[in-house]
């Protein structure tokens, strides 16, 4: 199911499915779907929910009943369970949010940045069985936070028109302000180009297939857009006295994800790799999921031996993988010489999936080797900057003919005499 | 030359020119360059400098001689300013350097969230009449304070095979590591696949031409890019007690840019429009660039008169300017209800000029109303955020029911069991 092999004897660049860009292209299908919305509205959205969904829709929006009714299904433990996942993803995110700067080190001279929020942001949630609450918390809280006045949601809804009560549940708890039954590439479309009942917004995140994604692409410009992720990864790095079951398990919990999903364990000891390759095909056998599991371990799983734990973090950061698990005797260690990695993951009794649901870190992280020169959705992903300047006409005296020099380096003469001008005998 | 229309009378979307995005489509020729320097390396780029330069290079990096003898060809005065523009710039961004965190609230968990610079980042400058030194340092300064390991400066060499040397001074006092004689999208290819002699980047950033931002879009993903920027903006919120005269300097140096400059001034103030036209007519005469700005303030230029200044900001954020200026009595005081703007300049006597080279500030900005949703470039766009966590087992054991519970929600048992295990019974 799983092959070991020796770092020397690979290329690095072969150890991670990275084919999410050769997925199948669907761009004139999207395009249409665009085109359509922008052109026809609500009315496009209905026929789409009836011809993708199987849903019949008079109101494309959830009213306050189906969201109360909603909230009411889901049982009290999980509703708090939702709550307190909320606090901990506040928690963390509260420490991200940015402060404004001023500068008045010179006379006359005063600059700064500013913080505003994004005034309307739309999070996308899929449906059916990737339909996942713990992405709402993930994508709204950092928002909240950030001051965006209104969020938007927009979700698949299911054949008798209704949506999964646990994202309804999350995304009362999480504060969303309005939620709406459309899905796809059309759900994209009516965020960006605004319909009748669809509010424009000004940046769209969230997950989503391949329609999805594909249409985050082409609208990215008119609106922002957080990344567009590929399959999911893990990289465990464990030395020698880690368990192989714990390790395999947490392997497992990222190749159970999809086909493409990334599994590799990079460890200095032979004994481990051997033993959580018996361990991967013993655990698989008992999972729901275990042909996905067995796909994508068989596709993009990897056991690598290194020499040392130092090579295996050398791996690490060439592969930058989303998920890095440090299962080793002093991972703090081993933390400043992680350099790519979108979250990281410190000692044996840390699995992902306590960062995926619980423990407050963002889960929409970078993948496909994009930890390299990107971040985990957060707060910054709602905010922008703005910077500020002023000076005093002694001031810009002071510097008049550096900044007419510079332009007049650069040829552009009105640049310098806008600079000039104040300086002149008034013509009048 | 320019008209005067009442805020009432016009729609917002018609203020602006935004149409860099229906510019030329040069997509075949771009993927076709791409593909040439993948496949065949320094040898395409050669071929690019002839046919596209009209140069005949044996090596395409730029010596450390030449590096020299570009900085000895710069005179003394010049080099003055472009260090103080430097020192200027280098202040600012300073203020921008991100401190990691780390929250240690709970018995047995720690969370937290680290900085590490891009490794390896490439800065195109564009040659020929729009080689700006000013760019350099505004693309470079961030990217050293944000500890970026080798910065990879490409720009097209002359017919003579030369590089401007204000660029090369430029480009010693911000501290650029190496420097290729490499244009256009071969460059950007170059920079993103690397070859004999380019290193390959993780990340792109800088302003070009169609070729260049087509490129950038092309290999965005597989590495970074910054914003893919439109034709420059101003716009100016202009009260009656300001000079017509200044006020029309501000616009020309935003209008001769190039023909797809938008200036725009907002003011509650008749007179001060009409005068402001008459103005514009005056100096534009006395440019050297004055086709170039009599054709963008009749294209994108407009004098937009509202009933009062607050309702010329409200205009001001729909429309979210690249460059927004706030000649009026108390700048500060209007500061606050400024929501979308790129860079702000406060005051009768800031000229966007003077933040395009000197004060500090970036003048990478975002263009086209994304100022919306994306930032001035800064040292955020040289780091990236991990999050980090911690739990000891006994911590993992207290919310271990609740991890799972999410986990079984989300129909993922291969997550609940990566935790569940930890407190199973050993098998063996």
């Amino acid at each position: 199911m799983i092959e070991i092999v020796a770092a020397k004897d690979m290329e690095l660049k072969d150890i991670l499915s990275r084919d999410a860009e050769k997925a199948e292209d669907v761009s004139q299908t999207v395009d249409k779907i665009l085109e359509n919305v922008r052109l026809f509205g609500d009315k496009a959205l209905r026929e789409y929910a009836l011809q993708f969904d199987g849903a019949r829709l008079e109101e494309l929006e959830v009213t306050a009943e189906e969201l109360q009714a909603g909230w009411e299904a889901v049982d009290a433990r999980f509703r708090e369970t939702l709550a307190l996942a909320r606090q901990n993803i506040a928690a963390f995110h509260e420490k991200q949010v940015r402060q404004n700067f001023v500068m008045a080190e010179q006379p006359g001279v005063v600059l700064g940045q500013r913080y505003t929020p994004i005034e309307r942001v739309g999070v996308y949630v899929p449906g059916g069985t990737a339909s996942y609450p713990s992405t709402v918390l993930m994508d709204v809280v950092p928002a909240k936070l950030a001051g965006v006045k209104e969020i938007v949601m927009a979700t698949p809804p299911g054949a008798d028109g209704s949506v999964d009560p646990a994202i309804l549940a999350a995304a009362k708890i999480a504060g969303v302000d309005r939620i709406f039954k459309i899905g796809g590439a059309g759900a994209v479309a009516a965020l960006a180009y605004g319909t009748e009942s669809v509010p424009r917004v000004d940046k769209i995140v969230g997950p989503g297939n391949i329609f999805v994604a594909t249409a985050k692409r082409r609208v990215f410009g008119l609106v922002d857009i957080d990344m567009v992720a590929g399959p999911s990864e893990i990289l465990v790095v464990a030395d020698g006295g880690c368990d192989p079951a714990w390790v395999a398990a947490d392997l497992l919990s990222q190749a159970e994800h999809d086909r493409l999903a990334s599994a590799v364990l990079v460890t200095d000891s032979r004994p481990l790799a051997e033993a959580v390759a018996v361990e991967l095909k013993r655990q698989a056998a008992l999972l729901p999921r275990q042909e996905i599991a067995r796909a994508s371990l068989a596709a993009g799983g990897r056991i690598i031996l290194t020499d040392s734990i130092a090579e295996a973090v050398e791996i690490a950061n060439a592969i930058a993988p989303e998920h890095l698990e440090l299962a080793v005797e002093d991972p703090f260690a081993l933390l400043p010489s992680v350099k790519n990695a979108g979250s990281i993951f410190l000692g044996r009794c840390v699995p992902e999936a306590l960062g995926d649901y619980f423990a407050g870190p963002n889960h929409t992280l970078p993948t496909g080797g994009t930890a390299r020169f990107s971040s985990p959705l957060g707060v910054d992903d709602f905010v922008k900057r703005s910077s500020f300047l002023y000076y005093s006409r002694e001031a810009l005296g002071q510097v008049a003919d550096r900044v007419i020099e510079f332009a007049q380096r650069e040829g552009l003469a009105a640049h310098g005499r806008s600079v000039a001008i104040r300086f002149e005998e008034k013509q009048v």
